[in-house]
């Protein structure tokens, strides 16, 4: 298996500059010297031409953006299949950020994003075999808010039958894949949640 | 049309005491004195009857739990038309709380949960021409996390066309719906987006 892909959690870090550069230096080494041309999916936002010219000028927020938009639009321009044979078979490499990641993995099932539009399957582009929770928030004890917390949704999620297992990938995370081997890089870390 | 429903944000409120504990006096009045049976429906959690003896003990958390679990549930026995129907037509009155409230509305798409499951649809029952966000929260202008504000979610929602209006329901609020009024109630208040 020849894939190789860069899973990143976030677009931007608090802290940590501006769009992807607190992973500027994993994606120039992963894309390396002699890529030269990048394909950029920009059915995330819904302006897809400022989108896509924002991102050709700086580089910046690939793949991130509403996680249902993305892969309805994957969907309707029946480019799942191909996306996965290219990265799969061809060894394309492939990176995404937050909505990029989800879509990367088995499901969209366990995304942070509002429901906006309804694809016709939260099944994704498969190229890892389990989730990943991007944006990843441990529970805050001060928190005053009553909404779940995303242990509790990621928990909800392994209440259901035959689900895989979840990275819930914190913000400043990102995770390399190279064949079967996938490395951890970043400063924050992650937690891997199995039903 | 008949309708009388009771839309609560949320089940259980910071400093507000326990499970409904904030609502109470308005699920009292709502009610009344005169309904003796209560359908409780417990689609939106994984233990269904732990769920509903709880329910019954202490009458807490009417509705809340996972949206989609909730709606997908709904559509799976086919209550989604009858629900709609003695509710509109006989004037059944309807509470619900979080997933409970998204589900009444007219699609689930502004909701918060997870998308653990896959409903055949986001239409939803449709007891209001708009939809609400429970739990809604106002941005964080301190929040050093990067995930997007609910505002910039339902702005994304709206991007969409002929998307309904989005009432942003704050925790310790409550919608509390009377043929053609809708009446605001709790102390928190709300905010309406429209497209």
């Amino acid at each position: 298996m020849k894939r190789k892909l860069l899973l990143v959690s976030n677009s931007t870090l608090h802290g940590g500059g501006g769009y992807l550069d607190h992973c500027q230096q994993q994606i120039s080494h992963f894309f390396g010297k002699d890529v030269k041309k990048v394909l950029f999916i920009p059915y995330a936002l819904h302006d897809r031409d400022n989108y896509t010219k924002t991102a050709r000028d700086k580089f910046k927020t690939l793949g991130g953006g509403n996680t249902f938009r993305l892969l309805k639009s994957l969907y309707d321009n029946k480019v799942v299949t191909e996306i996965q044979r290219r990265v799969m078979e061809d060894g394309v490499p492939y990176m995404g950020s937050s909505a990029g990641t989800n879509v990367a993995t088995i499901s969209i099932s366990t995304t942070n994003d509002m429901p906006i539009v309804c694809p016709p399957s939260f099944n994704a582009i498969g190229l890892v075999p389990f989730n990943i929770n991007p944006h990843y928030l441990d529970p805050d004890p001060n928190s005053r808010h009553m909404g779940e917390t995303r242990e509790q949704r990621i928990t909800q999620y392994h209440e259901e039958p035959n689900t895989p297992s979840v990275l819930g990938l914190r913000e400043g995370s990102m995770l390399l894949v190279e064949g079967n081997k996938a490395t951890l890089l970043g400063t924050t870390k992650a937690r891997l949640f199995s039903r």
